[in-house]
């Protein structure tokens, strides 16, 4: 489809609905979200409800690896993965700037479709607004998910104990530096790309093989890796020690940290998971892991002590120790 | 709390931290989203579950009779109330402008924790993204809602026969004559007032009291009742036809409709009902709604049938007939 967003496409009207099923039903077909309906009344099956819900407003909208459209998708079922969910529905909610091209919209409605797909994640109910030009900026994107965690599942960082082992699914700081090399327009020897994907089959691996061990799950998106390792440590006080060596990082995602003055510690990630578990299963977790698509690069990257409670250190490839601290100024806006 | 939104206050961090913990989990009291996990798990019940999203851009986000923050509890809670659920949770993801006040936003956030209060279903989990000044205008809002449909419950516009009797809960157009008025700065005779508010307690009511009978129920926002209406029509290949004198209506709404030129049929609503009912229980479905707080000036407004097939019919207060369209062109962007 050609032409281009205007008002009347947010207005509950006739061009609405044609929007909707010229573009969205043509793309997100099933027969829950066919029906219309103010909402969508399904069977998620058996188990306790998990529920969880963002916003995207990653600048640029279209990148390397990805869109803002599998990013909604994969964001919010990785959001049910780490909570031990497994995804059974998607919401999605649209807030489009007039004059955003048609064309574009597709685009990014077609991934939305292909990545809910990919995942066996149905969106079953949606919304879309318009605002005037110069209100927003391009497209922002929400998804809610709902998923159901089942009953030998109790993960949280109530579970995490001195002695766990932390284990990190793949290779660091991938999303994060590619938004920011297609921001400043930077090329980079290499290839950057986004590691936008859905996390639910590791965790239902992991979950299906130990049950029992898992003690908690994290994606490290905005504020990567040392957010949430600050977070898990300041919640448990506990001490979460990283071995910076056993870090996965890809080589061209390195240098392009080094030639950006960026630390990949903060850089968001958004298909990885770290991973906090009993250490006398930590080997067959980890196998598991390597076992997935998403967990080839999986790693064992430290451990959690008490030697400085409710701090993060990293023990660095020369030899030294290097507290990590909570994120805080310098931030990197929509990153997501 | 004063001060402004930063872009730090949405990157993950510190900041993100401490907005949420003085700001959010100060008036959104409750154990779960307490947690701060990546999304929240709880039994929602028995029953089929309900789904439902909305974005929120009203604009202004201040206005008689509410804010944004009331709207977008009422509003999703109300989508839920259509498909005859119990609501039972909301999310809440915030797109807030860089620079937007911290007071104005602890408002906000105040409007939504009392109407969560009021209506009884808790927020449980939510999201907050920052955007550049001038990439977003002030603050968008994203509710979704989990609700749960019991047995006995099959509502849908297929239910929908000739015979069957239109009703609506009560005075139409309040909610869109008032941002109109607002936005334009005019001033009005009289007290115009949004009409925001839940309708669950209305929906319990009247399944409770006539499940079989109650075939649909649509609450007539962006687009208004002309819309709904319009769709019905379509969806069922019937005919709507409504009596204009019976439409309940504020005579300072009226007033201010005929000043600037708006038709009421179309201006949105945000605590109103229409409800298609079989005829044979329409006077005690009718009761059970005046006897509710939001159905007080409930009205039997016209009756399904087959004259005009896939058309919506006004007989006019002048004794004339008016084809009603579904609404297209000029449309009345960011009334919700």
């Amino acid at each position: 489809m050609t032409g281009y967003i205007t008002l009347d496409h947010g207005a509950g009207g006739l061009a609405s609905q044609k929007l909707i099923g010229s573009l969205f039903l043509k793309h997100l077909k099933n027969p829950i979200l066919g029906r219309m309906e103010d909402g969508a009344v399904f069977d998620p099956g058996e188990g306790r409800t998990a529920f969880t819900t963002d916003s995207y407003v990653v600048d640029p909208i279209f990148f390397p690896g990805g869109t803002i459209g599998e990013l909604a998708v994969n964001g919010t079922i990785n959001d049910l993965a780490m909570c031990g969910a497994e995804p059974r529905a998607l919401s999605l909610a649209l807030i489009i700037e007039e004059g955003f091209g048609i064309a574009e919209l597709e685009r990014i409605i077609k991934a939305i479709a292909d990545s809910a797909d990919h995942a066996g994640v149905p969106v079953l109910t949606g919304d879309t607004k318009v605002v005037p030009r110069g209100k927003a900026d391009k497209i922002f994107i929400n998804t809610s998910g709902i998923g159901m965690v089942g009953d030998g599942i109790r993960m949280g960082a109530d579970r995490i104990r001195a002695g766990d082992v932390l284990l990190l699914s793949g290779t660091l700081a991938d999303h994060g530096i590619t938004i920011m090399t297609s921001r400043a327009g930077l090329t980079v020897d290499g290839n950057l790309q986004s590691d936008t994907r859905p996390l639910h089959f590791l965790s239902r691996k992991i979950l299906t093989e130990a049950p029992e061990s898992i003690h908690a799950m994290r994606d490290p998106t905005r504020g990567g890796l040392g957010t949430v390792l600050a977070e898990l440590a300041t919640t448990t006080n506990l001490c979460m020690e990283v071995e910076e060596e056993n870090i996965p990082m890809r080589g061209e995602v390195r240098a392009a940290c080094e030639l950006m003055g960026l630390d990949p510690l903060y850089l968001a990630n958004e298909g990885k998971c770290v991973v906090i578990a009993a250490p006398e299963q930590a080997a067959s977790v980890l196998g598991a892991m390597q076992a997935t698509e998403a967990g080839r690069q999986a790693a064992i990257i430290g451990k959690v002590t008490e030697k400085y409670p409710g701090r993060v250190i990293l023990h660095t490839v020369s030899g030294g120790k290097r507290l990590v601290e909570p994120l805080s100024g310098e931030p990197l806006p929509r990153i997501c």
